[in-house]
């Protein structure tokens, strides 16, 4: 196609040195030791970046997973990393262009901190620097910060809205010409334009103002993958961009039109949240070797890796149950209770067993996989792209660094032809990059 | 000389993009805009790397001093800047010798963050990072977390203490080669070479492990700059290095064999805490030049700045009396009491007035000055060193880049030509150019 049709594709990739799929550091092309190299961070960056994707992205928890044994937790390889803001800040410098963000808690963070590390990276990225807010919601994280449990899901989203709310009120302290840096009259900010947050609310009294100045964004974009009910409204409310785990074309759907209209309800332009599907993409030269490439890592996670992961998801310690037999009836575990229900709704309609479950899980944890031909992956996410179901995607190579190198080298030329992505970089900021606009500039 | 003693210096430079001195950011050869720019950074801190600096150490607070008007605020530059690890993370990139320090507060983090995020900088720098140990002092700080006032001395020593201790539990989390990665077995890490710490005491539970391998240094060098009596007993007990300003060589010494005497008392080796007493030089061709410099700074201080910042040091407002005045009799400000003392002491040695008290504050913040020659400025060094008052020093450059330069251009030269600092680094790591031990490397 020559016509490049207006609306474009918008595509972030999460990078996990280790891929997304469980077993994805047990394949042959897969570099280990990448956990804690940042120069194979410094190439998966790059190469991010020569895709044009809008933004890489970096996962985060506070703790190890809880419900696993040590055994289960030493047979997969997310278990520890590099803390995701000092990482990018150092891929700050080795980049231009892309869109750097990570993911922070709101449950076991103080909102000055995280408002100022965003900013940071805000200014030492020239406006590149993206915060994806979570929720923490296993007790070991709780267990790191002074609590045996987590708090209940009503009360960490209240606490995280009121939190996004203080973080974006400490991020317009200052107006963008409070710094004058006057040599002559001795004045270094205009007094005038420094604004004094005072809040004072439930969860959080922050007086501010922060010590940083208004970075280039105004407000580093925010991220979010909320869910459920509550994650659905904080996300219409505050988001920027959407992550979400969809199994098909009409969840995905129906996930575009429930929080495009919750978005509009709030007055918000629906164009004002960016939605993007995760998918794990297994790319071969033909439809063959992709699935074959598939099929080896499925082969490839061990049994303890696999009950540990889908006992962590569903809340329950599920080595309990024999491996090769039927997903039996659960009791409702309410800290984990959308998750819950979508892969016992999964395992009732395809009548899977306990293995079978953990191999769904372990591939893609929830998001929707593509295997085949660069053109037939292109295929599926014009698609998904052209039906109402996403505005771009979120790109998870199930190991790396070669499924990072597939898609770069084969989908994004594939997707460029077809004018749905761009080919060069138009903006500078991510804001930009994301067709977003700047939150409203500061008194000048 | 040509024979170099055994015994070399050790160097340590704060960098504050606007200088050490308050009328600094004002100097003519000053450069503006550095706060948020990286590349001013980037120069300075591979001038200091050029100059085989041990470190170079970024200063923090969170939030603004506090008992200034925003009027005398806004005469002075130390209001904001970048959050310090992400900038250090930064700077990992583009250095690859010097090792890299910032303070974080012990009063208002978890432990868990702090742990993390300096062996992340410990990873991304291959074991160039170090951790400047404070407790916060001002209700500046203190609201912008939830609190009206900050907690008194006692208990945030009591807090510092039991923090350290956690944050270095959690920097052991796992022995050096607990990350196998087998592919073949499917073990990513040894099950045996996990080490929770399980945590429990008056100020924090921690359950751990830290979600991050061990680093390179195993824990980064702990500094420390307290000079009450809980400093001090915090700092013989867990420093690695200590800052300290000391006005004389007298004080220096006390100082100094005080400290050093507490960390035998403690079983420690004397050696095993580096002194490094802060030095702010002007530096001039000749003697007059090198005064002139300084003068020019002197006259170069806002009134209102001066107030300001000395009202902070003091915790008492200063604006309420006359500014060619005698130095008052002032309330003991508890949280204040050791830089008070210090400072009511001098004003009433030399027969202070409040303009000259402050001028005093703002040239060097209660640090040394030396003003001369390079040859001068090193013989100072080298009595102060050889006298039993410093290990090192740490160099406190009253404008940028150019206060750096000097030191870097020209005394740097004369002390390496007298044997008394490297003329190349011979170690990879922080603990090597500090001299330090490892700490014991974790079960292999």
């Amino acid at each position: 196609m020559t016509d490049a049709p207006n609306r474009r594709m918008h595509l972030a990739t999460l990078l996990q040195p280790n891929g997304h799929h469980t077993a994805g550091w047990r394949h042959p092309d897969a570099e280990l030791g990448g956990d804690y190299d940042f120069e194979v961070y410094r190439k998966l960056a790059q190469t991010a970046e020569r895709g044009k994707f809008d933004v890489l992205f970096l996962a985060d928890a506070v703790g190890l997973r809880e419900r696993e044994t040590t055994e289960q937790l030493s047979r997969s390889p997310i278990t520890a990393n590099l803390e995701p803001l000092g990482l990018l800040s150092a891929l700050s410098v080795v980049t231009s262009r892309i869109g750097l963000a990570a993911t922070a808690s709101t449950t076991y963070n103080e909102p000055y901190h995280v408002a100022r590390k965003f900013a940071t990276l805000d200014h030492l990225s020239h406006g590149r620097a993206g915060w994806n807010v979570v929720t923490s919601f296993t007790d070991g994280e709780a267990r790191n910060f002074n609590r045996e449990h987590h708090p209940d899901h009503k009360s960490r989203y209240s606490r995280a809205r009121e939190f996004v709310s203080v973080v974006q009120g400490l991020w317009d302290s200052w107006d963008d010409d409070a710094f004058v840096r006057d040599k002559h009259t001795g004045r270094y900010f205009d007094p005038t334009k420094m604004n004094v947050l005072n809040h004072r609310g439930d969860h959080f009294s922050v007086r501010g103002p922060l010590n940083i100045a208004r970075s280039p964004q105004g407000h580093p974009v925010l991220f979010q993958a909320g869910s459920s009910d509550d994650g659905l409204e904080l996300a219409a409310a505050t988001a920027d961009a959407v992550y979400v785990a969809a199994q098909t074309l009409d969840e995905a759907k129906a996930y575009y039109t429930r929080l495009k209209g919750k978005v509009e309800g709030l007055g918000r332009a629906p164009s004002a949240v960016r939605i993007l599907p995760g998918i794990q993409p297994f790319i071969g030269r033909t439809e063959q070797e992709a699935a074959e490439k598939h099929r080896a890592l499925l082969e490839l996670i061990h049994p303890d890796a696999g009950l540990g992961i889908l006992s962590t998801l569903i809340g329950v310690d599920m080595s309990a149950y024999p491996l090769d037999g039927p997903v039996p009836e659960l009791p409702v575990t309410e800290s984990h209770r959308s998750r819950q229900k979508l892969l016992l709704d999964l395992a009732r309609r395809d009548n899977l067993t306990v293995r079978q479950l953990y191999g769904h899980v372990c591939n893609g944890a929830g998001h929707h996989t593509v295997i085949g031909t660069a053109a037939q992956v292109a295929d599926r996410l014009q698609h998904w792209f052209e039906s109402g179901a996403a505005d771009g995607f979120n790109i998870l190579p199930p190991y790396l660094p070669a499924g990072l190198d597939d898609f770069v080298d084969h989908v994004i030329p594939e997707l460029q032809r077809r004018g749905l992505f761009r080919t060069e970089y138009e903006g500078a900021t991510l804001r930009e990059h994301l067709g977003l606009d700047s939150p409203m500039r500061n008194r000048s």
